[in-house]
C-alpha cells in the first residue's frame, strides 16, 4: 500500500473540505497551515505548521515520502513554492501558467479576449486622466479593480468619478498592484460554473448556480440556477470548459459571470474549490473536493450529476453565537446538512455554511436559510 | 469554540468513515487505534495507540479535554473500559445494558423472544443430546452457534450430526463461550434493517436493504431491498425501531433478517455502524457514520431519505491487486463511489467498498460489482 500523497497550501476550510474526500479515497493529506489552530490543522492527515513564504516549512511540505503533487486553496502562492517544488520534482497543479489568470485580473480579462470569451468592456487605467476617459465612455459609472489581493468584496469598487480611484492608482505608481475599470454590466443575477479538468485533459462541468450576494459576499447558492435557458446554461458551462482547457487549469476552475438576461458575461476566476460549490458535497454525486483531488492526482474525473432537482447552500457567516457547535443541537430540520470549519467566530467571517436538497426551490431556499441563520445567531430567520 | 469531542474504541474502517462525518460536523474524533497502521489512524482527528485492555490506553482515551462521550466501531469492549468510563464521567454509548445483546447471541434470542419479536427457532446446548434433540425436532439439520465472538461467518456453522458440535461444546464447558442452536430457516435472502437512536429517545429508521453474502461475508448490498412488498419493509423497519427503543440503543443499530419470502426472521444485531449501512453515505441525505456522531451526542437525528431509487454496494475483499490506491485510476465508471480503508491486503479481507446509486437496480448493481472487482482484482469481473 503506498497511498498517493496530496500536498495542499492553506489551512482554511477549503482545504479542510478535501480531508473527507481524501480519506474516502485512501489519500493522504498533507497540509501546510499557519496554525495547529487552522480550520484544516486537525483534519488534515499529516500537517506542516507555517508560513507559504517560510522555505522551511514549504521544505518540510515537500519532504519524504515525497507528495504526489501540490496543490492550493488559495491563489497567492509566492513563487517560490513552485521553485520548491520543481526542484523536488513535486507537480505544482494548478500551474503558474494557469494561475496567473486567478490571481491577475488585467492578465485575465486579456486572455478572455484574446480567446472571444464574454467580457464586460474594460481596460488598464494608470491615471485619473484614463479612468475619466472611460467612465466618459460608459455612462459615468464604473467598477474599479485592483488586478490582484482582491476577495469577497475587497478590491472592488462601483465610482462615479476618476478622483474616487486616486489611492489606489498611486498605489498601483509605487509598486502595488495594477488597476483595471469594468463596466458596469446591467445584470439581473449573478450566475457560478465549474468545471474540473485533469492533466490528461478530460473536462466536466457541473450545472450551472445561482449565486446570491449581500454585502459583496456570497450568501446563497441554489444548484441549479433557476429559470435559466438550456441556451444560457450550455453557453455557461461551454465557457467554463473552454477556460479550463485554453488556461491549461488542473483542479476545480469556478467561473464566476453575470447573467445579462440574454447572455452571460465573466466576472472573475478561481482555480480551486469556491464557495460556489460547496453545493456538491451533499448535491452532486462527486464533490468539488473530491474532484480537485481526482484531477491533480490525474484520475478519472468523477460524474457531476446532481442528486436531487434542487440543492441550496447557505453560508454561515459570523454573528451572534460564539459557541457554534451548539448550533448542532439547535437545528431540527432533518435535512439541513450542517458543515463548520472550527473557526473562532469574528462578524462576518465564513465559518460554516448548511446545504438541503430537495424538490421544490423556494422550500429549499427558505430551509437553508433558515438553518444558517440558527447557527448563526442561535434563533430562527 | 468548544468542539464536542467523541472518543472512539477501535481503529477499523468503521471508526476510520465516523472522520470525515465528524469533520462536517466540527466534531473532533478521537480514537484508539490498535496500531498507528490503524485504518482509523490517519483520519482520526486525534489518535491514541493501544488495546481497550490497556488501561493506560483508556486512561488517555478519556484524558482531559474529556470526550463528551465514549462510543465504539465493534462489541469487543472488557469490562474496564466501561468502569473507567464512569470513573471520568464520560457517557459510554451504547451502553453495556444495551450492548450486552450485540455481544451475546443467547442473552440477545432470550430478549427477543421475552419481546414478541420475530425469532427463529432456537435453544442454548450444553450437551450433544441438547443438539441431538434439536436436529431431531427440526429436520435433522441446524445452525449452531457460539454466542459470543463471531463474525462474518465465524462462530456459525450448519450441522446435521450433534457429534459436529462437540469441539465448541467442550470449549464451553471449558469456560469458553456458551453455545446455541437455531433452526435452519428456508429463507429466500437476507434483508438488514437500520435504526438509530438517541438518549433522549428519537428513533429513525433507513429504507430497508437486502444483503447478499458469498461464502458467508456480505458482498453487495441493495437499497432498498428490491421487491420487498410494503408490509414487510413496514414490519421490518419497526422490528428494527423496537430493538433500538426496548434495549435502549443509543447510537446506529443494525438488525440482519432473514425473508421467508411472507415474513421477516432476526438473525443478529450489531450496535455500530454496519457494512449493510455503507450505502447511505453516497445513497441517503444522512450517512450512517454521521448518524451514528449525532446519535450518541444526543443531537437531533438527520434525515434517512434516499438520494436516488437505487444504491448498490459492493464490497471489496482482497484478491489479486496489493496496492489498492492504484484502482483509483483504472475505475472509470464516473458514478463508481469508492472507499478505501488504508488497510493492507489480505485474501478475503475487507480493504474498500464502492457505492452506485442510480435509478435501475440491475444496471447500478452490475457497475458496482465490476468497479469492486476492478479494484480487487485490477481487471473487469
Amino acid at each position: 500500500m503506498t497511498p498517493p500523497i496530496v500536498a495542499v497550501v492553506g489551512g482554511g476550510q477549503l482545504a479542510r473540505m478535501m480531508a473527507p474526500a481524501a480519506t474516502e479515497l485512501g489519500v493522504i493529506l498533507r497540509v501546510l497551515v499557519e496554525s495547529p489552530a487552522a480550520a484544516a490543522a486537525s483534519p488534515a492527515h499529516e500537517t506542516v505548521v507555517g508560513m507559504p513564504s517560510d522555505p522551511d516549512a514549504v521544505r518540510a511540505l515537500l519532504a519524504q515520502p515525497r507528495p504526489d503533487v501540490l496543490t492550493w486553496e488559495h491563489e497567492h502562492i509566492p513563487a517560490e513554492v513552485f521553485e520548491a517544488a520543481e526542484a523536488a520534482g513535486v507537480p505544482a497543479l494548478p500551474g503558474l501558467g494557469a494561475l496567473r489568470f486567478a490571481q491577475d485580473k488585467i492578465d485575465m480579462r486579456r486572455r478572455m479576449d484574446e480567446l472571444g470569451l464574454p467580457n464586460p468592456e474594460w481596460a488598464p487605467v494608470a491615471t485619473e486622466a484614463d479612468v475619466a476617459r472611460f467612465l466618459a465612455d460608459h455612462g459615468g459609472e464604473a467598477v474599479l479593480k485592483t488586478a490582484r489581493g482582491g476577495y469577497d468584496g475587497k478590491g472592488v469598487r462601483v465610482i462615479r468619478d476618476a478622483g474616487e480611484a486616486a489611492d489606489w492608482l498611486e498605489a498601483a505608481a509605487a509598486g502595488g498592484p495594477r488597476v483595471l475599470i469594468e463596466a458596469k454590466v446591467p445584470y439581473t443575477r449573478e450566475l457560478a460554473a465549474m468545471a474540473a479538468r485533469r492533466p490528461s485533459g478530460e473536462v466536466v462541468t457541473w450545472p450551472v448556480v445561482e449565486s446570491i450576494q449581500r454585502d459583496g459576499v456570497c450568501s446563497e447558492v441554489i444548484a441549479p440556477a433557476p429559470r435559466l435557458t438550456d441556451v444560457e446554461a450550455d453557453e455557461a458551462r461551454a465557457v467554463a470548459a473552454r477556460v479550463a482547457t485554453e488556461l491549461g487549469v488542473v483542479g476545480v476552475l469556478a467561473v464566476e459571470m453575470f447573467d445579462t438576461g440574454e447572455h452571460v458575461l465573466i466576472n472573475e476566476l478561481a482555480m480551486r474549490p469556491h464557495n460556489s460549490g460547496h453545493w456538491t458535497q451533499d448535491g452532486s454525486v462527486t464533490s468539488q473536493f473530491e474532484q480537485h483531488l481526482r484531477a491533480v492526482l490525474d484520475l478519472p474525473l468523477g460524474s457531476t450529476e446532481p442528486l436531487a432537482p434542487v440543492t441550496v447552500m447557505a453560508n454561515v457567516l459570523g454573528g451572534a453565537r460564539e459557541d457554534l457547535p451548539a448550533a448542532l443541537g439547535d437545528i431540527t430540520d432533518p435535512g439541513a446538512k450542517i458543515h463548520l470549519y472550527g473557526k473562532d467566530v469574528r462578524a462576518g467571517r465564513k465559518v460554516g455554511h448548511v446545504n438541503v436538497v430537495g424538490a421544490d426551490v423556494d422550500d429549499v431556499h427558505r430551509r437553508a436559510v433558515e438553518a444558517a441563520a440558527i447557527v448563526r445567531d442561535g434563533g430562527a430567520a
